[in-house]
Protein backbone atom coordinates (compact mmCIF):
# COMPACT_ATOMS: atom_id res chain seq x y z
CA UNK A 1 0.00 0.00 0.00
CA UNK A 2 3.16 2.60 -0.77
CA UNK A 3 2.29 5.83 -2.65
CA UNK A 4 -1.16 6.21 -1.82
CA UNK A 5 -0.65 9.16 0.16
CA UNK A 6 -0.20 11.34 -2.97
CA UNK A 7 -3.81 10.04 -3.95
CA UNK A 8 -5.34 11.38 -0.89
CA UNK A 9 -3.79 14.49 -1.15
CA UNK A 10 -2.19 17.52 1.46
CA UNK A 11 -4.50 16.67 4.46
CA UNK A 12 -3.83 19.99 7.09
CA UNK A 13 -5.06 18.31 10.32
CA UNK A 14 -2.53 15.05 9.83
CA UNK A 15 0.26 16.51 11.59
CA UNK A 16 -2.55 16.83 14.39
CA UNK A 17 -2.97 12.88 14.18
CA UNK A 18 0.17 12.48 14.12
CA UNK A 19 0.86 14.66 17.54
CA UNK A 20 -2.54 12.71 18.69
CA UNK A 21 -1.40 9.56 18.41
CA UNK A 22 2.51 10.14 20.02
CA UNK A 23 0.28 12.07 22.51
CA UNK A 24 -0.86 8.77 23.66
CA UNK A 25 1.97 6.59 24.43
CA UNK A 26 3.12 6.70 28.04
CA UNK A 27 4.36 9.51 29.52
CA UNK A 28 7.33 7.73 31.94
CA UNK A 29 10.52 6.99 30.24
CA UNK A 30 9.85 2.77 29.72
CA UNK A 31 10.07 0.37 27.24
CA UNK A 32 6.36 0.31 26.35
CA UNK A 33 6.96 4.09 25.67
CA UNK A 34 10.26 3.42 23.65
CA UNK A 35 8.79 0.38 21.61
CA UNK A 36 5.22 2.70 20.57
CA UNK A 37 7.41 5.27 19.66
CA UNK A 38 10.10 3.18 17.58
CA UNK A 39 6.93 2.06 15.64
CA UNK A 40 5.31 5.63 14.84
CA UNK A 41 7.98 6.92 14.01
CA UNK A 42 9.22 4.46 11.16
CA UNK A 43 7.12 6.09 8.60
CA UNK A 44 3.60 4.69 6.74
CA UNK A 45 1.85 5.82 4.49
CA UNK A 46 -1.09 6.78 7.18
CA UNK A 47 -3.83 5.59 4.54
CA UNK A 48 -6.88 4.87 7.36
CA UNK A 49 -5.98 8.42 8.74
CA UNK A 50 -6.25 9.81 5.32
CA UNK A 51 -9.09 7.99 4.58
CA UNK A 52 -10.78 9.14 7.91
CA UNK A 53 -9.92 13.53 6.93
CA UNK A 54 -10.87 13.08 3.26
CA UNK A 55 -14.55 11.48 4.04
CA UNK A 56 -14.62 13.71 7.24
CA UNK A 57 -14.34 17.31 5.49
CA UNK A 58 -16.65 15.54 2.88
CA UNK A 59 -19.32 14.89 5.58
CA UNK A 60 -18.25 18.27 7.39
CA UNK A 61 -17.78 16.59 10.69
CA UNK A 62 -15.96 19.20 13.04
CA UNK A 63 -12.23 19.35 13.97
CA UNK A 64 -12.12 17.22 17.45
CA UNK A 65 -14.67 14.18 15.67
CA UNK A 66 -12.25 14.37 12.21
CA UNK A 67 -8.86 13.98 14.38
CA UNK A 68 -10.49 12.15 16.96
CA UNK A 69 -11.40 9.29 14.31
CA UNK A 70 -8.42 9.38 12.38
CA UNK A 71 -6.38 9.02 15.18
CA UNK A 72 -8.51 5.82 16.36
CA UNK A 73 -8.46 4.21 13.12
CA UNK A 74 -4.51 4.96 12.31
CA UNK A 75 -3.88 3.62 16.10
CA UNK A 76 -5.94 0.14 15.39
CA UNK A 77 -4.36 -0.76 12.55
CA UNK A 78 -0.76 -0.05 13.88
CA UNK A 79 -1.93 -1.87 17.04
CA UNK A 80 -3.10 -5.22 13.91
CA UNK A 81 0.28 -4.47 12.48
CA UNK A 82 2.78 -5.18 15.73
CA UNK A 83 0.40 -8.43 16.83
CA UNK A 84 1.06 -9.69 13.16
CA UNK A 85 4.53 -9.29 12.84
CA UNK A 86 4.80 -11.11 15.91
CA UNK A 87 3.04 -14.06 14.86
CA UNK A 88 4.02 -13.93 11.08
CA UNK A 89 7.69 -13.59 12.57
CA UNK A 90 8.27 -10.95 9.96
CA UNK A 91 11.43 -9.32 11.25
CA UNK A 92 11.01 -5.83 9.43
CA UNK A 93 8.35 -3.26 9.31
CA UNK A 94 8.71 0.27 7.37
CA UNK A 95 12.30 -0.63 6.85
CA UNK A 96 13.42 -1.20 9.98
CA UNK A 97 13.36 -3.89 12.84
CA UNK A 98 9.23 -4.64 13.78
CA UNK A 99 8.68 -4.11 17.47
CA UNK A 100 8.91 -7.69 18.38
CA UNK A 101 12.27 -7.77 17.22
CA UNK A 102 13.80 -4.92 18.34
CA UNK A 103 12.42 -4.95 21.92
CA UNK A 104 10.94 -8.77 22.74
CA UNK A 105 8.17 -10.87 21.68
CA UNK A 106 6.87 -10.02 25.67
CA UNK A 107 6.66 -6.24 24.49
CA UNK A 108 5.60 -6.18 21.55
CA UNK A 109 2.30 -7.89 22.92
CA UNK A 110 2.54 -5.12 25.54
CA UNK A 111 2.82 -2.35 23.22
CA UNK A 112 -0.13 -3.62 21.04
CA UNK A 113 -2.26 -3.72 23.67
CA UNK A 114 -1.98 -0.62 24.73
CA UNK A 115 -2.44 0.61 21.32
CA UNK A 116 -5.89 -0.94 20.69
CA UNK A 117 -6.80 0.64 24.69
CA UNK A 118 -5.39 4.04 23.00
CA UNK A 119 -7.67 3.62 19.97
CA UNK A 120 -10.85 3.64 22.01
CA UNK A 121 -9.12 6.89 24.41
CA UNK A 122 -8.45 8.49 20.78
CA UNK A 123 -12.36 8.01 19.64
CA UNK A 124 -13.51 9.03 23.08
CA UNK A 125 -11.93 12.60 21.86
CA UNK A 126 -15.11 12.72 19.65
CA UNK A 127 -17.91 15.55 20.33
CA UNK A 128 -20.57 13.57 19.02
CA UNK A 129 -23.60 11.88 21.02
CA UNK A 130 -22.94 8.96 19.34
CA UNK A 131 -20.07 8.29 20.88
CA UNK A 132 -21.53 4.59 21.68
CA UNK A 133 -22.48 3.67 18.79
CA UNK A 134 -19.17 4.46 17.17
CA UNK A 135 -17.46 2.53 19.85
CA UNK A 136 -19.33 -0.45 18.98
CA UNK A 137 -18.80 -0.13 15.34
CA UNK A 138 -15.13 -0.11 16.07
CA UNK A 139 -15.79 -3.28 18.24
CA UNK A 140 -16.77 -5.10 15.94
CA UNK A 141 -15.04 -4.38 13.09
CA UNK A 142 -12.03 -5.32 15.45
CA UNK A 143 -13.66 -8.65 15.66
CA UNK A 144 -13.71 -9.35 12.02
CA UNK A 145 -9.96 -7.97 11.72
CA UNK A 146 -9.34 -10.96 14.28
CA UNK A 147 -11.02 -13.16 13.31
CA UNK A 148 -9.51 -12.80 9.68
CA UNK A 149 -5.72 -12.89 11.14
CA UNK A 150 -6.98 -15.83 13.15
CA UNK A 151 -8.20 -17.76 10.28
CA UNK A 152 -5.08 -16.82 7.60
CA UNK A 153 -2.61 -18.15 10.51
CA UNK A 154 -4.91 -21.51 10.79
CA UNK A 155 -5.49 -21.67 6.51
CA UNK A 156 -3.53 -24.18 4.84
CA UNK A 157 -4.62 -24.84 1.23
CA UNK A 158 -5.92 -21.86 -0.25
CA UNK A 159 -8.83 -21.69 -2.93
CA UNK A 160 -10.23 -18.76 -5.04
CA UNK A 161 -12.71 -17.88 -3.05
CA UNK A 162 -11.05 -18.74 0.27
CA UNK A 163 -8.24 -16.58 -0.28
CA UNK A 164 -10.63 -13.64 -1.04
CA UNK A 165 -12.01 -14.17 1.98
CA UNK A 166 -9.56 -13.89 4.14
CA UNK A 167 -7.77 -11.55 2.24
CA UNK A 168 -10.98 -9.39 2.71
CA UNK A 169 -11.43 -10.28 6.38
CA UNK A 170 -7.75 -9.27 7.17
CA UNK A 171 -8.04 -5.83 6.11
CA UNK A 172 -11.20 -4.76 5.11
CA UNK A 173 -12.49 -3.75 8.10
CA UNK A 174 -9.54 -1.46 9.48
CA UNK A 175 -9.43 0.43 5.40
CA UNK A 176 -13.72 0.64 5.91
CA UNK A 177 -13.80 1.73 9.36
CA UNK A 178 -12.56 5.51 9.32
CA UNK A 179 -15.40 5.58 6.32
CA UNK A 180 -17.87 4.17 8.06
CA UNK A 181 -17.27 5.67 11.49
CA UNK A 182 -17.37 9.35 9.56
CA UNK A 183 -20.91 8.31 8.22
CA UNK A 184 -21.80 7.26 11.62
CA UNK A 185 -21.02 10.44 12.98
CA UNK A 186 -23.19 12.22 10.28
CA UNK A 187 -25.80 10.21 10.87
CA UNK A 188 -25.73 8.36 7.61
CA UNK A 189 -26.22 5.14 9.37
CA UNK A 190 -27.90 3.23 5.72
CA UNK A 191 -24.87 3.78 3.97
CA UNK A 192 -22.27 2.01 5.95
CA UNK A 193 -22.82 -1.48 4.72
CA UNK A 194 -22.00 0.11 1.56
CA UNK A 195 -19.24 1.39 2.93
CA UNK A 196 -18.01 -1.88 4.05
CA UNK A 197 -18.42 -3.89 0.78
CA UNK A 198 -16.33 -1.39 -1.23
CA UNK A 199 -13.68 -1.70 1.08
CA UNK A 200 -13.56 -5.41 0.93
CA UNK A 201 -13.35 -5.24 -2.52
CA UNK A 202 -10.47 -2.90 -2.04
CA UNK A 203 -8.44 -5.44 0.69
CA UNK A 204 -9.37 -7.96 -1.65
CA UNK A 205 -7.10 -5.80 -5.08
CA UNK A 206 -4.66 -4.82 -2.22
CA UNK A 207 -4.08 -8.49 -1.00
CA UNK A 208 -3.64 -9.42 -4.76
CA UNK A 209 -1.18 -6.79 -5.58
CA UNK A 210 0.77 -7.33 -2.36
CA UNK A 211 1.27 -10.85 -3.20
CA UNK A 212 2.26 -10.16 -7.19
CA UNK A 213 4.82 -8.00 -5.25
CA UNK A 214 6.21 -10.56 -3.21
CA UNK A 215 5.73 -13.33 -5.75
CA UNK A 216 9.69 -14.39 -5.67
CA UNK A 217 10.27 -13.81 -1.72
CA UNK A 218 6.88 -16.18 -1.17
CA UNK A 219 7.86 -19.03 -3.26
CA UNK A 220 11.80 -18.80 -2.07
CA UNK A 221 10.34 -19.31 1.52
CA UNK A 222 7.51 -21.60 0.14
CA UNK A 223 4.83 -18.91 2.21
CA UNK A 224 0.89 -19.10 0.37
CA UNK A 225 1.05 -16.68 -2.53
CA UNK A 226 -2.17 -15.82 -4.92
CA UNK A 227 -0.31 -15.78 -8.02
CA UNK A 228 0.06 -20.01 -7.13
CA UNK A 229 -3.42 -20.39 -8.17
CA UNK A 230 -2.98 -19.07 -11.64
CA UNK A 231 -1.52 -21.16 -14.61
CA UNK A 232 0.08 -19.86 -17.54
CA UNK A 233 3.53 -17.98 -18.43
CA UNK A 234 4.94 -15.87 -15.67
CA UNK A 235 3.80 -12.69 -17.61
CA UNK A 236 0.49 -14.56 -17.91
CA UNK A 237 0.03 -15.01 -14.41
CA UNK A 238 1.18 -11.77 -13.69
CA UNK A 239 -1.16 -9.91 -15.70
CA UNK A 240 -4.00 -12.14 -14.90
CA UNK A 241 -3.43 -11.19 -11.02
CA UNK A 242 -3.34 -7.95 -12.09
CA UNK A 243 -6.85 -7.83 -13.99
CA UNK A 244 -8.15 -10.34 -11.43
CA UNK A 245 -7.20 -6.71 -8.79
CA UNK A 246 -8.02 -4.14 -11.15
CA UNK A 247 -11.62 -6.13 -11.64
CA UNK A 248 -12.33 -5.91 -7.85
CA UNK A 249 -10.89 -2.01 -7.73
CA UNK A 250 -13.55 -1.29 -10.18
CA UNK A 251 -16.10 -2.69 -7.94
CA UNK A 252 -14.98 -0.36 -4.84
CA UNK A 253 -15.07 2.59 -7.57
CA UNK A 254 -18.95 1.75 -8.07
CA UNK A 255 -19.80 1.50 -4.68
CA UNK A 256 -17.73 4.22 -3.20
CA UNK A 257 -20.03 6.42 -6.01
CA UNK A 258 -23.35 5.10 -4.38
CA UNK A 259 -21.85 7.19 -1.25
CA UNK A 260 -23.47 10.50 0.28
CA UNK A 261 -22.09 13.76 -0.50
CA UNK A 262 -18.97 12.34 -2.33
CA UNK A 263 -18.02 10.93 0.83
CA UNK A 264 -16.57 7.98 -1.61
CA UNK A 265 -13.83 10.05 -2.56
CA UNK A 266 -11.36 8.67 -0.34
CA UNK A 267 -12.56 5.10 -0.69
CA UNK A 268 -12.08 5.36 -4.72
CA UNK A 269 -9.04 6.96 -4.95
CA UNK A 270 -7.51 4.34 -3.24
CA UNK A 271 -9.06 1.98 -5.34
CA UNK A 272 -7.55 3.98 -8.44
CA UNK A 273 -4.25 2.81 -7.87
CA UNK A 274 -5.45 -1.00 -8.41
CA UNK A 275 -6.69 -0.32 -11.39
CA UNK A 276 -5.28 -1.46 -14.63
CA UNK A 277 -5.77 0.68 -17.72
CA UNK A 278 -5.90 -1.31 -20.83
CA UNK A 279 -3.80 0.03 -23.68
CA UNK A 280 -2.96 -1.05 -26.99
CA UNK B 1 -7.60 -13.92 45.23
CA UNK B 2 -9.96 -17.19 45.73
CA UNK B 3 -13.30 -16.99 48.47
CA UNK B 4 -13.74 -13.31 48.26
CA UNK B 5 -17.06 -13.87 46.43
CA UNK B 6 -18.47 -14.73 50.23
CA UNK B 7 -17.37 -11.42 51.23
CA UNK B 8 -19.05 -9.30 48.36
CA UNK B 9 -22.05 -11.19 48.93
CA UNK B 10 -24.94 -12.31 46.32
CA UNK B 11 -25.18 -10.16 43.60
CA UNK B 12 -28.60 -10.16 41.48
CA UNK B 13 -27.42 -8.84 38.27
CA UNK B 14 -23.65 -11.14 38.04
CA UNK B 15 -25.77 -13.19 36.27
CA UNK B 16 -26.36 -10.62 33.66
CA UNK B 17 -23.03 -9.56 33.60
CA UNK B 18 -22.29 -13.07 33.20
CA UNK B 19 -24.39 -13.20 29.97
CA UNK B 20 -22.96 -9.87 28.79
CA UNK B 21 -19.40 -11.11 28.46
CA UNK B 22 -20.53 -14.01 26.76
CA UNK B 23 -22.46 -12.15 24.20
CA UNK B 24 -19.33 -9.78 23.51
CA UNK B 25 -17.88 -13.34 21.99
CA UNK B 26 -17.62 -13.63 17.96
CA UNK B 27 -20.80 -15.41 17.10
CA UNK B 28 -19.63 -17.61 14.34
CA UNK B 29 -18.09 -20.40 15.53
CA UNK B 30 -13.98 -20.14 15.31
CA UNK B 31 -11.10 -20.46 17.02
CA UNK B 32 -11.55 -17.53 19.06
CA UNK B 33 -14.61 -18.53 19.89
CA UNK B 34 -13.95 -21.66 21.04
CA UNK B 35 -10.80 -19.92 23.40
CA UNK B 36 -12.70 -17.45 24.47
CA UNK B 37 -15.75 -19.14 25.89
CA UNK B 38 -13.20 -22.07 27.03
CA UNK B 39 -11.71 -18.93 29.20
CA UNK B 40 -14.62 -17.50 30.18
CA UNK B 41 -16.50 -20.58 31.64
CA UNK B 42 -13.47 -21.40 33.41
CA UNK B 43 -14.79 -20.06 37.01
CA UNK B 44 -13.08 -17.13 38.63
CA UNK B 45 -14.29 -15.49 41.50
CA UNK B 46 -15.49 -11.93 39.40
CA UNK B 47 -13.93 -10.20 42.08
CA UNK B 48 -13.90 -6.74 39.43
CA UNK B 49 -17.54 -7.29 38.31
CA UNK B 50 -18.68 -8.22 41.98
CA UNK B 51 -16.63 -4.69 43.51
CA UNK B 52 -18.68 -2.76 40.48
CA UNK B 53 -21.86 -3.97 41.13
CA UNK B 54 -21.50 -3.51 44.97
CA UNK B 55 -20.29 0.16 43.97
CA UNK B 56 -22.55 0.54 41.86
CA UNK B 57 -25.30 -0.13 44.09
CA UNK B 58 -24.01 1.82 47.04
CA UNK B 59 -24.20 4.97 44.52
CA UNK B 60 -27.47 4.01 43.20
CA UNK B 61 -26.34 4.20 39.39
CA UNK B 62 -28.83 2.77 36.80
CA UNK B 63 -28.93 -0.87 35.62
CA UNK B 64 -27.46 -0.44 32.89
CA UNK B 65 -24.25 1.60 33.57
CA UNK B 66 -23.89 -0.95 36.55
CA UNK B 67 -23.47 -3.76 34.39
CA UNK B 68 -21.77 -2.14 31.51
CA UNK B 69 -19.08 -1.07 34.51
CA UNK B 70 -18.78 -4.14 35.98
CA UNK B 71 -18.34 -6.17 32.54
CA UNK B 72 -16.19 -3.93 31.31
CA UNK B 73 -13.69 -4.49 34.11
CA UNK B 74 -14.41 -8.19 33.96
CA UNK B 75 -13.64 -8.62 30.46
CA UNK B 76 -10.34 -6.41 30.87
CA UNK B 77 -9.06 -8.27 34.01
CA UNK B 78 -9.69 -11.27 31.87
CA UNK B 79 -7.66 -10.02 28.90
CA UNK B 80 -4.83 -9.79 31.08
CA UNK B 81 -4.91 -12.84 32.06
CA UNK B 82 -4.83 -14.50 28.41
CA UNK B 83 -1.98 -12.71 27.66
CA UNK B 84 -0.05 -12.52 31.05
CA UNK B 85 -0.23 -16.15 31.27
CA UNK B 86 1.11 -16.66 28.09
CA UNK B 87 3.93 -14.07 28.54
CA UNK B 88 4.97 -15.94 32.36
CA UNK B 89 4.26 -19.20 30.55
CA UNK B 90 1.57 -20.26 33.27
CA UNK B 91 -0.05 -23.58 31.61
CA UNK B 92 -2.67 -23.62 34.14
CA UNK B 93 -5.98 -21.36 34.67
CA UNK B 94 -8.50 -21.84 37.25
CA UNK B 95 -7.81 -25.61 37.34
CA UNK B 96 -7.87 -26.04 33.43
CA UNK B 97 -5.67 -25.34 30.73
CA UNK B 98 -4.61 -22.08 29.82
CA UNK B 99 -5.53 -20.88 26.33
CA UNK B 100 -2.58 -20.54 24.87
CA UNK B 101 -1.87 -23.70 26.31
CA UNK B 102 -4.59 -25.11 24.56
CA UNK B 103 -5.57 -23.14 21.45
CA UNK B 104 -1.78 -22.42 20.72
CA UNK B 105 0.21 -18.71 21.44
CA UNK B 106 -1.17 -17.00 18.42
CA UNK B 107 -4.70 -17.46 19.01
CA UNK B 108 -4.50 -16.51 22.78
CA UNK B 109 -2.73 -13.23 21.83
CA UNK B 110 -6.16 -12.85 19.30
CA UNK B 111 -7.99 -13.40 22.01
CA UNK B 112 -6.74 -11.49 24.00
CA UNK B 113 -6.56 -8.08 21.99
CA UNK B 114 -10.82 -9.27 21.57
CA UNK B 115 -10.69 -8.92 25.14
CA UNK B 116 -9.50 -5.92 25.11
CA UNK B 117 -11.67 -4.37 22.42
CA UNK B 118 -14.56 -5.66 23.89
CA UNK B 119 -14.16 -4.10 27.30
CA UNK B 120 -14.76 -0.60 25.78
CA UNK B 121 -17.64 -2.49 23.76
CA UNK B 122 -19.22 -3.36 27.13
CA UNK B 123 -18.18 -0.01 28.50
CA UNK B 124 -20.28 1.70 25.99
CA UNK B 125 -23.40 0.22 26.96
CA UNK B 126 -23.18 2.89 29.89
CA UNK B 127 -26.42 5.18 29.83
CA UNK B 128 -24.02 8.30 31.59
CA UNK B 129 -23.19 11.40 29.20
CA UNK B 130 -20.07 10.82 30.97
CA UNK B 131 -19.14 7.76 28.45
CA UNK B 132 -16.05 9.85 26.88
CA UNK B 133 -14.75 10.74 31.01
CA UNK B 134 -14.62 6.97 31.30
CA UNK B 135 -13.34 5.73 28.92
CA UNK B 136 -10.19 7.98 28.89
CA UNK B 137 -10.32 6.55 32.34
CA UNK B 138 -10.31 3.04 31.93
CA UNK B 139 -7.66 3.36 29.02
CA UNK B 140 -5.24 5.05 31.66
CA UNK B 141 -5.59 2.20 34.03
CA UNK B 142 -5.19 -0.28 31.25
CA UNK B 143 -2.03 1.63 30.76
CA UNK B 144 -0.45 1.53 34.19
CA UNK B 145 -1.28 -2.10 33.91
CA UNK B 146 0.60 -2.89 30.91
CA UNK B 147 3.77 -0.79 32.12
CA UNK B 148 3.12 -2.88 35.81
CA UNK B 149 3.23 -6.19 33.58
CA UNK B 150 6.76 -5.17 31.33
CA UNK B 151 8.53 -3.14 34.40
CA UNK B 152 7.59 -7.55 36.29
CA UNK B 153 8.85 -9.01 32.98
CA UNK B 154 11.84 -7.15 32.97
CA UNK B 155 12.79 -7.21 36.79
CA UNK B 156 15.68 -8.95 37.95
CA UNK B 157 16.75 -7.75 41.33
CA UNK B 158 13.65 -6.88 43.84
CA UNK B 159 13.81 -4.80 47.02
CA UNK B 160 11.03 -4.16 49.29
CA UNK B 161 9.86 -1.21 47.72
CA UNK B 162 10.36 -1.96 44.39
CA UNK B 163 8.68 -5.43 44.96
CA UNK B 164 5.70 -3.04 46.10
CA UNK B 165 5.05 -0.87 43.01
CA UNK B 166 5.65 -3.49 41.10
CA UNK B 167 2.84 -5.36 42.47
CA UNK B 168 0.68 -2.01 43.13
CA UNK B 169 1.08 -1.56 39.48
CA UNK B 170 0.46 -5.00 38.12
CA UNK B 171 -2.98 -5.27 39.85
CA UNK B 172 -3.96 -2.06 41.55
CA UNK B 173 -4.84 0.00 38.54
CA UNK B 174 -7.80 -3.16 37.34
CA UNK B 175 -8.80 -3.34 41.08
CA UNK B 176 -9.56 -0.02 41.40
CA UNK B 177 -11.33 0.58 37.99
CA UNK B 178 -14.60 -0.59 38.59
CA UNK B 179 -14.77 1.86 41.66
CA UNK B 180 -13.24 4.33 40.26
CA UNK B 181 -15.63 4.19 36.80
CA UNK B 182 -18.27 3.67 39.63
CA UNK B 183 -17.53 7.23 41.48
CA UNK B 184 -16.74 8.73 37.85
CA UNK B 185 -20.53 8.10 36.01
CA UNK B 186 -21.83 9.35 39.82
CA UNK B 187 -20.28 12.48 39.43
CA UNK B 188 -17.95 11.82 42.32
CA UNK B 189 -14.20 12.53 39.98
CA UNK B 190 -12.75 14.19 43.86
CA UNK B 191 -13.08 10.53 45.14
CA UNK B 192 -11.37 8.55 42.51
CA UNK B 193 -7.67 9.26 44.19
CA UNK B 194 -8.63 7.81 46.99
CA UNK B 195 -9.88 4.82 45.43
CA UNK B 196 -6.82 4.18 43.82
CA UNK B 197 -4.61 4.79 46.44
CA UNK B 198 -7.12 1.95 48.13
CA UNK B 199 -7.06 -0.44 45.80
CA UNK B 200 -2.90 0.00 45.49
CA UNK B 201 -3.02 -1.52 48.89
CA UNK B 202 -4.95 -3.76 48.19
CA UNK B 203 -3.08 -5.37 45.66
CA UNK B 204 0.19 -4.92 47.53
CA UNK B 205 -1.48 -7.29 50.18
CA UNK B 206 -2.96 -9.47 47.87
CA UNK B 207 0.48 -10.05 45.80
CA UNK B 208 2.12 -11.02 48.96
CA UNK B 209 -0.31 -13.82 49.89
CA UNK B 210 -0.34 -14.86 46.66
CA UNK B 211 3.83 -15.33 47.01
CA UNK B 212 2.87 -16.81 50.89
CA UNK B 213 0.91 -19.38 49.16
CA UNK B 214 3.46 -20.07 46.11
CA UNK B 215 6.42 -19.75 48.84
CA UNK B 216 7.24 -23.41 47.86
CA UNK B 217 6.58 -23.68 44.41
CA UNK B 218 8.44 -20.49 43.46
CA UNK B 219 11.50 -21.57 45.37
CA UNK B 220 11.56 -24.93 43.36
CA UNK B 221 11.06 -23.14 39.96
CA UNK B 222 13.73 -19.98 40.72
CA UNK B 223 10.77 -17.63 40.36
CA UNK B 224 10.98 -14.37 42.49
CA UNK B 225 9.02 -14.51 46.00
CA UNK B 226 8.27 -11.74 48.35
CA UNK B 227 9.29 -14.03 51.22
CA UNK B 228 13.07 -14.56 49.95
CA UNK B 229 13.13 -10.73 51.29
CA UNK B 230 12.44 -12.03 54.57
CA UNK B 231 14.70 -13.54 57.02
CA UNK B 232 14.44 -15.95 59.95
CA UNK B 233 12.92 -18.88 60.49
CA UNK B 234 9.84 -20.36 58.07
CA UNK B 235 7.10 -19.55 60.68
CA UNK B 236 8.64 -16.09 61.50
CA UNK B 237 8.69 -15.23 57.59
CA UNK B 238 5.41 -16.10 57.03
CA UNK B 239 3.94 -14.45 60.00
CA UNK B 240 6.68 -11.29 58.69
CA UNK B 241 4.69 -11.52 55.27
CA UNK B 242 1.30 -11.86 56.39
CA UNK B 243 1.78 -9.17 59.32
CA UNK B 244 3.40 -6.73 55.88
CA UNK B 245 -0.29 -7.86 54.17
CA UNK B 246 -2.46 -7.07 56.87
CA UNK B 247 -1.08 -3.44 57.79
CA UNK B 248 -1.51 -2.55 53.72
CA UNK B 249 -4.99 -3.96 53.90
CA UNK B 250 -5.88 -1.76 56.89
CA UNK B 251 -4.75 1.30 55.11
CA UNK B 252 -6.78 0.32 52.16
CA UNK B 253 -9.96 -0.08 54.99
CA UNK B 254 -9.08 3.58 56.14
CA UNK B 255 -9.03 5.13 52.53
CA UNK B 256 -12.28 3.08 51.83
CA UNK B 257 -14.15 4.56 54.69
CA UNK B 258 -13.05 8.08 53.25
CA UNK B 259 -15.55 7.17 50.26
CA UNK B 260 -18.90 8.99 49.57
CA UNK B 261 -22.26 7.29 50.30
CA UNK B 262 -20.64 4.00 51.58
CA UNK B 263 -19.40 3.34 47.83
CA UNK B 264 -15.64 1.95 49.89
CA UNK B 265 -17.82 -1.31 51.24
CA UNK B 266 -16.50 -3.42 48.46
CA UNK B 267 -12.74 -2.62 48.75
CA UNK B 268 -12.72 -3.02 52.59
CA UNK B 269 -14.41 -5.94 52.13
CA UNK B 270 -11.69 -7.09 49.73
CA UNK B 271 -9.27 -5.81 52.48
CA UNK B 272 -10.83 -7.62 55.17
CA UNK B 273 -9.58 -11.33 54.15
CA UNK B 274 -5.89 -9.56 54.43
CA UNK B 275 -6.20 -8.68 57.82
CA UNK B 276 -4.61 -10.62 60.29
CA UNK B 277 -6.37 -10.54 64.03
CA UNK B 278 -3.92 -10.55 66.65
CA UNK B 279 -4.56 -13.57 69.19
CA UNK B 280 -2.57 -14.59 72.26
Amino acid sequence: MKDTSANLGELPLLSQVEQRMLSLLPEAPSTIRAAGYHHLTAGGSRVRARLALVTADALQLDHDTSVAISSACEILHNASLLHDDLQDGDATRRGTEAVWKKFGKNAAICTGDLFISAAYAALAFCTTPKLSRLITHMHLNTEAVILGQQADLEAKDYTYDGYADIAKMKSGPLLGLPVELCLLAAGHEEAVTIARRASYEIAIAYQVADDIHDMDSDMAKGAFNFTSLLAGSRADIVREAKMFASERAKEAQRLSGLLPYDSGKGLASLAQRFIVVETR
